[in-house]
C-alpha cells in the first residue's frame, strides 16, 4: 500500500524534504507502552547529521511532536501520529540545476512518475531526511522489544572497504550494546579508518558505500508467517525502502551460493537444554520461520548519488545532454546514519511479525 | 497476509508435498486475457523434474486444472484458482527419520510454529513442490506482460561456481530469448560444466547452489510505489518466498558499497530521443521507481538441504542428539527449477505493479 | 482485495456456478483446531436446495474436499483450500436468453466489467451457488469460536412479511440452540406460514425476500479496531459481500434515527459482578467495539430476481428492448438458505477480529 | 487495517479530541490534481458547529494544514498528510464524571480495549471531533471525482421525525446541486421544523437522531470488484466508521425484503441510446458493481449519547451503581454534521474504486 506497510502493525511515512514536516503514523500498538522521549532522542540523534566533514551541513534539531496516541508517555491504543519540523531548508540551492538529472538519484524516476508535479525542493520525497521520520517510529518499536528481551542490533561491517570486526559465531549468541558514538561498530577501533577513507573521498568532491549488518536477538522460534510474508520477505521488502540500499542477504547470504550442502546447513545441537544449531549459516531463519538462533543479515548501501565531481547527464526540459555540477549540502557517505534506519524500522517488521502471532496484547502482557 | 501476496493484482498460494494437490488463486486479472495452455505446459516442464540425476525423482505430471476464471482460453475477469494434483507421493521415505531435524530445513521452524500439527510429509507446505503452483499462476502473468512488450527472462548466472555468459550492457537492453531447454543460460556451452559439477556433488552425497539473474525488458519509466512499495521492495518481498533464496541485489548490488559515487552513478544520456542511462549499475530502478532501463538483479539459491551424508542433528520429540540419514528423493541442485520460479513470480510483481499505475483495464487495453 | 477479505484471518472465494468447481482459501488459522467433518456436512446442509418447491431444483451434493491445510481432522497452521465440485449443471438452460439482461441481476454489471467475457453460465460468479464455499470455510471458524464459548446464530426474523418471535431481551443474553431445520427460526411454528407464503409467491411465478437476524454471543469487551475496522465495518464489509444483501442493521438500527438519545442510550448496570446494559439498542457495539453485551444486526435480503412472470429488459448485444422470459432453476426464496451464508461469514468476521486482539495462538490455546 | 482503509487509495485517521492535533493521511492520488483551499474550506464549514443551539459550543476554526504531498495547490502524487489542530480544548469538563461511563458512548468499550490507557479527555479518538479530518481528505477526493463528472451528494432524509422531500426517480438522475448551509435539504422549506425539533429536545436535555441519504451520480458501469469489495461492501465499510451510524441500506434496501420480486426488480430499458433502467430499486448496485444508475444509499445516525438528563450508569473504577449527569459542550443533533462526513467519505471510497479498475493515471489524465 505504497507508503503505507505491516499486517498486525502498520507504519505509514509521509513528507518533503522542504515541506512543513515529515512524519510518521504508527498503527497497531497495544495501550499502555512505554514511549520514553529520551530513548527516541537518542536515536534520532545517532541518525542526525553533523557538519563536521562526514555528513551533510544542514543540521536539523530533529524534534519529534506526538499529534496524538500518546499521553504522559505511554501509549493509549490508537494510531501514533509523529511528526518532525522541517527548520533549516534552503531549496535555493537546488533552483539552478532543476531541470538537470542528477545521475543516481530519483529525479528522472519521479519527473517520469509524477509527470512534472512532483516536490523538487531538496530530493522532495526521494531525500534520506524522509528516514527521520522512519527513525522515531521504528525506536518506539525497538523499545517495546526490549521489554520483552529481544534486541535489534546495527553495526557498519564495511564502510569504504575498511571492515569492523565480524560478528563471531559467539557474538553472534548476545547482542552487543550499542555504543553511544556515530558509527555503530563491533570495534570502535575501526572509525578511525572509516573516517579516514570518507573524507579522502569528500576531498575529491566523491562519495563512498558499505555494508550494514543487523542482528536480532532473543526470537523464539516460530515467527514468521510463509508463503509470502517470511521473515526474510518482510525485512527485505523493509530494507529496501531505504533510499540507497541495493542489497540484502541472509547468514551466509550470497556466499552459500557457492557452497555444497554438507557446508552450508547448519547442524542442530542441544545447548543449555534447548535445541539450537552449531552454526547460523541460514541467519537464524529456516522456511522463512526463525529457529531461535539471532537473525542475521547484511545490506548494502551504495555512495551517495550526490557528489561534486562534475557528471554527464540530460536536460529534462530541454531533452538534450549537458553537464552537472551539484549545489547544496550532501553527506559523502550515509552509511552510518542508514545504520540507524535501517536498525529502526526492522525492529517494526519484528514487532509486526511477532505481534501476528501472539497479538496486540501480548506487546503489553505477553511473554514469549 | 500470510499465503497472499500483491496489491492491484495478487496470488494466494496453498498446498503441501504430499496432500490432495497444491494451488494457487491469482486475482485481479483484467477479463479476456490469453491463458494459453501451451505456453503454461512450456514453463511448468522447464520446471518439472527430470529423474536424470540432476534433478528429484519424483515426476510429477504437472498437470494444471483451471476451476475457475478461466473460458475458452480467456480470462473472465474473475479470481482464477489452479490446482496442479499430487500423485507421485512417497510418505513411506519419511517415517523412519521423522524425528530427527534436517539441517537447513525447515523441519524444526515448522514444529516451532505448528506445534507438532504441521502436515510432515515430504516437507509439507516447505517443500519446494508448491513452487509449481507459483510457476503455473506466474506464466500467466508472463504472458499478459509479454503482450506489452514487457518481457521477463532469468538465466542461472553461476552454479557450483561455474559461471554463466554475464549480461552485457548491450544484451542488457535486448531481452534474450528464452531458450527450451532445463537450463536457461546465456551462453548454452556452459550447461555441460554445470551439470559436471552438479553430478560431481552428488556423487558423494551433497548438493549445490548458485546464483540466479533476471532481468525485465520493455518497462515504462515510472513504475513503482515508494516509499514501502518500492520495485525493490515488492520484488525482494517476493523472491524471499521461494525457498532457499537467501539473497538479492538489484544491479551491481553488493559490489556498490565498494564504488565511490563517481564510479556507482549512472550518467544519463539521449539514445534514439529518449532519456536513457550510460550504464544501468542500479539495475533499472531509482528511488524505487523504473527508470526506463532494463530492471536487474541476482538471487542467491542455497545448496539444498536435503543430502545423503550423514548428519548431526537432534530427535526433536526425545530432546536428544542424534545422527542423521536421510532417505527420499531430492534434487541435489534446485537451482535450474528455482530460475523458472523466481522468473514467474517476478512477472507477477511487474503485472502487480503496472496494474497499480495503469488500472486493471490497461492490461487488455492499455498502451505502457 | 477482492475476492479475498481478512486480517489476521483471511478468505478467499472462487468459482463460477457451471465451473469446475468452486471453493475456498482459508488462511491464518492456528495449528492444531478442529475441522469436524460432521459440523461442516451440517451446515453445508442447511444451506444447500431441497427440492421442494421451496428451492431451486438444482440438488449438488455439496462434498467439501480439502486440498491442503488439514490432516487428520486438525488444522496444520497452513492456508486450507477446499474445493467443492460442480456437478449438476445445464448450462443449456441459458442459452436461448444469453442476451436478454434479467432484471435485478449481475448480467448488465458483468458485462459492463467484464467486457463480455464473464463466464454467463448459471450466473457464473453471481450466482448464489459460490456461497456454498463460503459455509464450508466459515463453519469451520464457528467450529473454533464454538471452542472459546462464542456462538454464533442467524434466525429469519421476517419471511414474505411473516415475523418470527423477537429476540426478547432475555433471549438476547443465550445463544439459542440452532435448530436442525432448513428453516432457522427461534418460533418453528411460524416456518408453516413462511412456506405458505413462498408457495403462494412460487405459485405466480413470483418470488419473496427477508430479513436475518444475527446474535453472537459470548464475545468479551474490547474486541474491534476502529477508526476503520469497528465491529459494525468489519460485519457489513462481509454481510454485503453475499449477494441479495442490500442493508444492514446494528442493535436498534434505523428506528435509532427516530429514538431520542434518552431513549436510545442503554443504561449501563452491575449485573453477577460485571458491568452489563440494561438494555441492548446497540447492538453490543459502542464506539465500534464490543460492550460484552451480544453482538445484534439484520440484513434485508431481497427477493430472488429470477422469477418467472414475463419481464421488461434489453437484449444487451442488438441494444433493443425486448421481452425475458426465464428459464433455468431457481429458488423462488433465498432467505432461509441466506440465513446460513451470513451465519457462517460473520462467524469469520468475529474471529479475524478476535485473532487481531489476542493473536493466531490464541485461537488454540487462549482464553477470552 | 485499524486506521488505514483502501485499495488503490487508501486513507489514513489519526487523532484525539483534546490532542495536539487530528489528521489524516490520503495516499494513492495521481499527481497534477487540484486541492482547492476554497473547496475544502466550504466543506469544512459545512461541518463545523455553530454554538447556535443546534450543535455544540465549542468552536474550532478547522484550519487545515499540508504537511507533505501538496505544492501550489496541486498534489505532487505522494502522500497528503493533512492536520489539523485542537484549539478549544476544555478537558477540565470531564474530570467530575471520568470513572462514570457515558450510556450510549465508547467509555467502556475503551476502557475494555484500552485497558485504562485510552486518552479520555473529550471522549479520545471517539470523539466526532475526528471526523473533521475525514472531511479534510475526502473533499479532495469529491474535487477529484468532479473533474470526471461525478458528483456525490447527501441530504438529510429525516430528522427527528422530520422528513425532507423525497428523492424522485427523476431527481434520482441528476445530482442536487449542493446548497450552502448547514442542513442539507432537497427542499431548505423543510428546515425550520428540522430546526424547532432538536431545539425541543434540547430544551428537554435530549438529543435527536435521524437519516441520511446519498447520492452518487456520473458513475460509469462496471466499476465494484467483488466478491468482497463489492460497492455496498466498501461504502459501508466505511460508514460504520462514522461514529454513531448504525445502519445502511442500498436502494429500496429493507423495504425490499417485504416486496416480491416482481416488484423489486429493475426492468432494463434503452434510455437515449443507453443501457438504463426504468426504476432504482437497488440503488444502482448489481452483484456489487455499478449499473450506470446513481448509486443511492441511506444511514441511520443515532441521536447524539451526550444528554444532560440524569442517567443510570456504572462507576468504572468502582465498580458500582451510579447516577451520571453530564458536563461538557454537546450538540443535541449531529446529524447535519454527519452528512458532510458521510459524503467526504463515500467520495474516498468512490474514487478508491474506480482507481481500482482505471489507474491511479486516471485520476490526472482518464475519461471514465
Amino acid at each position: 500500500m505504497k507508503n503505507t506497510f505491516g499486517n498486525a502493525v502498520s507504519l505509514t511515512i509521509f513528507g518533503e524534504s522542504h515541506g512543513a514536516a515529515i512524519g510518521a503514523v504508527l498503527d497497531g500498538l497495544a495501550a499502555g507502552l512505554p514511549v520514553e522521549s529520551d530513548y527516541i532522542v537518542a536515536r534520532m540523534e545517532r541518525r542526525r547529521a553533523r557538519g563536521d566533514g562526514l555528513s551533510t551541513a544542514r543540521i536539523e534539531p530533529d524534534k519529534v511532536e506526538f499529534l496524538s496516541g500518546v499521553v504522559n508517555g505511554h501509549t493509549t491504543g490508537t494510531a501514533i501520529a509523529l511528526t518532525i519540523a522541517n527548520t533549516n531548508t534552503r531549496s535555493g540551492d537546488y533552483a539552478k540545476t532543476a531541470d538537470l538529472l542528477r545521475p543516481g538519484h530519483a529525479d528522472y524516476t519521479a519527473y517520469a512518475k509524477y509527470e512534472g508535479w512532483q516536490d523538487v525542493r531538496g530530493g522532495g520525497h526521494f531525500s534520506g531526511r524522509v528516514t527521520a521520520a522512519a527513525v522515531a517510529a521504528g525506536s518506539i518499536c525497538e523499545r517495546v522489544l526490549a521489554g520483552h528481551g529481544i534486541r535489534v542490533y546495527t553495526h557498519i561491517a564495511r564502510l569504504a572497504g575498511v571492515e569492523d570486526a565480524p560478528l563471531s559465531s559467539a557474538a553472534g549468541l548476545v547482542c552487543p550494546e550499542p555504543e553511544n558514538g556515530h558509527f555503530a561498530l563491533l570495534d570502535p577501533s575501526r572509525e578511525a579508518a572509516m573516517q579516514q577513507a570518507v573524507r579522502a573521498a569528500a576531498a575529491e568532491g566523491d562519495s563512498v558505500g558499505g555494508v550494514l549488518e543487523t542482528i536480532v536477538t532473543g526470537l523464539p522460534a516460530g515467527v514468521g508467517e510463509p508463503w509470502f510474508d517470511s521473515v526474510e520477505s518482510e525485512l527485505a521488502h523493509i530494507a529496501f525502502a531505504i533510499p540507497a540500499v541495493k542489497g540484502i542477504e541472509f547468514g551466509m547470504g550470497f556466499a552459500m551460493a557457492d557452497q555444497r550442502g554438507s557446508c552450508a546447513n547448519d547442524a542442530f545441537c542441544m545447548r543449555e537444554g534447548k535445541i539450537a544449531t552449531a552454526t547460523n549459516h541460514n541467519g537464524g531463519v529456516n522456511g522463512g520461520i526463525t529457529n531461535g538462533m539471532p537473525v542475521v543479515f547484511r545490506t548494502a548501501v551504495k555512495p551517495t548519488p550526490s557528489i561534486y565531481k562534475t557528471q554527464q547527464t540530460v536536460d529534462y526540459v530541454n531533452r538534450r545532454e549537458a553537464e552537472l555540477n551539484i549545489q547544496g549540502r550532501h553527506d559523502p557517505c550515509i552509511v552510518a546514519r542508514a545504520a540507524v534506519v535501517q536498525n529502526s524500522l526492522t525492529a517494526f517488521g519484528v514487532l509486526d511479525l511477532l505481534t501476528q502471532r501472539y497479538g496486540t496484547l501480548w506487546q503489553k502482557h505477553g511473554e514469549v
